[in-house]
């Protein structure tokens, strides 16, 4: 019995197979499994170009255990593509004839253009930012180079290179040596010099980064405390401290996983050539690549809209929120902030989500949700939204009401703490104004600045009407002025 | 224009008027607002028992707040009462004119026995558990005592006494003395005599608390360290604490919130004196007492359900969980919980709510899932699971897969640590076994139990056919191994 709501995509990497299943929930994927085996099919390729037995071996005992749980999936609901080594093999057919008997489904082997628009469309629903973006994936036998826009690539490569190969080329005899890198690197920036100057001449505004390479990086940065963006800086750093172990056999960074040892320095020095030919000054970790470009092609959604949008209304719908008080909210807060001298594309945007969103914390608990709201979004996969965002939106919705908590508003790093005080204080008077939840019930009101002073200018007798309001802004205006941020209320003669 | 999905209850106590709003979503209540002043109307009772009129304007003036946000409920949805000051003053037509015409709604003055009618309910709806229990609700001006058992009441008082009129009687010169508290317990004692012979006959397993006085209690006894139920030593200890401070307007104890003050020792005498008199070993405070029987009885959902199955129901609905998979998991870890020797009712019923639920951390991200389900059962109102309960289930949850984290499983206090440790280890079992999500695919097993050492037998040939289940029970046994459990996997000859 097959269950309909169900989506499987494998990828049969160079280095490692994976298998991602996802859920489909109120319009949104939920992750239910997420298996991965380090089948290092690449190291199994022979000079003659053949894929020698042991590792059609790994492979075929590999795809046994995705068979088990593949059998409940639809079959139009499944996407198995085979990637670099696969494409390079000359018995190809002996392997796949096998492996398809063991899924019991076919396999695609796909191209390396196919494959880079494959990660672009998977970076592309899962990251925002407007302007052109260079996606870079290393695998363990190819490296996808894609610049695009939008959900569009313009720009397309998969290069002959990878985390696996250069391995088995330049660190054979796993000295961690500077002559092994320097040889690495420098084949890396031949392999990439044909085509480098397109990606020059064409430009992006943000780089982001795929793969086990680009993830692994990441982990060490932040167990060593740094900022999650990979600079050419942090990148030569990690091969000096590389180079300290002397060897692969005594590899050892805090936050590198045992397993992917063996194809860190190859993957770093691959890293390092893009970044130098490239000039590429600093570069994200996407949310998702080719298995999630794989789930979305299936699932065929509206391309044409944002990826924090997406975003926001899967939230709304999965934690059943209420989108016409979220509205209100989101259009009392930025008819404030139209008013402030602060009125920018940036801060009305984020504004704007966290009044969309300001109630996620309810479907936990009354008392505490503000805290429940800033947990959720702290830790919910956020396509669209950089981290630094994830982190401003947090601090936004733990401030939305009761005491104010200006230490989170400081410790975010997306904007300026005093933009995102600002921020905090306009969407707790949006909140008070809003209390009604009803159509037609926001008071008309002027909202002027005076440095850190806010002046709410309410209707004529508005507050002898509207009991409940006044005697909470009147509460509001005491704590914002008591933090130091003065707010008076007063109504038009 | 009304909101048909909003429900509204006001009650105008002796001390404080509160006002309750929830929103219906997925058939569960979800909190959206609780207004709360402390008008203490009591205080304002004449001795010629009419009420003077600055109380009168102070519960007009809190009217007005609550009057607003009602605007948006619709009328049917609505329950407003009043109870024992508003039962006592003789000029209650003068109150309520002006009250009924400033809320646009009626206003019922329940009697003492159906305030605990429905105070009852508040509590039965909201705790769970076998047996009579014992539900004690000390008010400004009267207290109400009910035995009950299931969401019957079987017994009902509401006597004449309250914090509010024993702080008038009792600590009127403000002096925490012996004797001033001797007066007071003791008049208490008096008020219970008549009634408290036929509460001793009937019994209970279990005695709840609602009110803000036991809630003060239970913060106190919280910031103290203490765990949350309330003993007769801890009062008595609570009383030399405040006799210490000498005077109301020195009374000050961690945890103990500035507006409760005035009334806290008064309460807490009366508390002493059921204790003393009805011979009670400990109490909880309940989840929801007064204002939650007006919405549950608005809402008229199914009475004979179980409080806990309630909650869970509730729960599938609104994380939007699998329902069929967690019954999958439920029904495979208790045969497994069958064959080892401690097959007890209350495991069987903690491990099968586990089971039910495990998969809410999804509902947040796929990666650190048993954590964040854990975050949410430790936050989420879980009408009818004690608090230790509720750490049980937070702990089972969060090692429900990866590492092992037993420092949860001993810190939980529900039931000793080894028990926890062997449902951990069933309930991760059982979900491998039900890996496929698909009717018909869990195997037929055995388990058996030899003290620490756990053997699960597979059918003969069952890992050779089920590759990826094999392989997770092969690295499930090797954890549990190392954690020392032993777990060995087998299969029939």
């Amino acid at each position: 019995m097959k269950n309909p709501a169900l989506y499987a995509a494998i990828d049969l990497g160079s280095n490692s197979f994976h298998m991602l299943v996802v859920h489909e929930v109120e319009g949104a994927c939920r992750t239910l499994a997420k298996v991965k085996r380090k089948v290092r099919l690449a190291a199994g390729l022979q000079p003659d170009g053949s894929l020698d037995a042991p590792a059609m071996q790994r492979g075929w005992d590999c795809l046994q255990l995705f068979a088990e749980q593949l059998q409940d999936v639809p079959t139009e609901h499944i996407r198995i593509v085979g990637t670099a080594t696969l494409r390079l093999a000359t018995n190809i057919d002996t392997f796949l004839s096998t492996a398809e008997a063991i899924l019991g489904h076919p396999i695609r082997i796909i191209s390396g253009e196919e494959e880079a628009g494959t990660i672009y469309e998977g970076v592309a629903w899962t990251s925002s930012g407007t302007g052109k973006r260079l996606v870079i994936d290393i695998g363990g036998a190819s490296t996808e180079l894609v610049i695009g826009e939008g959900t569009s690539p313009l720009l397309l490569n998969s290069l002959h290179m990878g985390c696996v190969t250069w391995l088995n080329h330049y660190f054979t005899d796993g000295h961690l040596s500077a002559p092994n890198f320097e040889r690495a690197i420098t084949a890396a920036q031949q392999t990439l010099a044909p085509v480098a100057a397109a990606y020059l001449k064409l430009g992006w505004q943000a780089c982001i980064g795929a793969s086990g390479t680009v993830q692994a990086i990441q982990e060490i940065m932040v167990s060593q405390g740094e900022s999650e963006q990979i600079t050419l800086a942090k990148l030569r750093l990690l091969q000096q401290q590389a180079m300290a172990c002397g060897h692969l056999d005594r590899l050892q960074l805090p936050g590198l996983q045992a397993e992917r040892i063996p194809v860190f320095p190859s993957g770093l020095a691959i890293l390092i050539a893009l970044f130098d030919t490239l000039a590429i000054d600093a570069m994200m970790l996407a949310g998702g690549a080719l298995r999630e470009g794989l789930v979305y092609g299936m699932l065929g959604r509206r391309q044409e809209c944002d990826a924090q949008e997406r975003t926001a209304d899967s939230l709304i719908a999965r934690y059943q929120l209420d989108r016409a008080q979220g509205e209100r909210v989101r259009k009392t807060a930025l008819h404030a902030l139209a008013q402030t001298a602060a009125d920018q594309d940036d801060l009305a945007l984020m504004l704007g989500w966290a009044a969309m969103l300001y109630e996620l914390g309810l479907c936990i608990e009354y008392k505490r949700a503000p805290e429940h709201a800033a947990y959720i979004i702290s830790h919910v996969d956020l396509p669209g939204f950089t981290s630094a965002q994830k982190q401003l939106l947090a601090a936004l919705l733990l401030n939305q009401r009761d005491e104010l908590k200006p230490d989170a508003l400081c410790q975010q790093s997306a904007i300026p703490a005093e933009q995102a005080i600002l921020l905090v204080r306009l969407l707790r008077l949006a909140i008070i104004l809003c209390l009604r939840r009803t159509r037609g019930t926001v008071p008309e009101f002027g909202l002027s600045r005076e440095g850190q002073r806010l002046i709410l200018t309410l209707p004529s007798g508005w507050s002898h009407q509207h009991h409940l309001r006044a005697s909470e802004l009147q509460q509001e205006a005491r704590r914002q002025t008591e933090q130091g941020w003065p707010l008076e209320i007063v109504e038009r003669d």
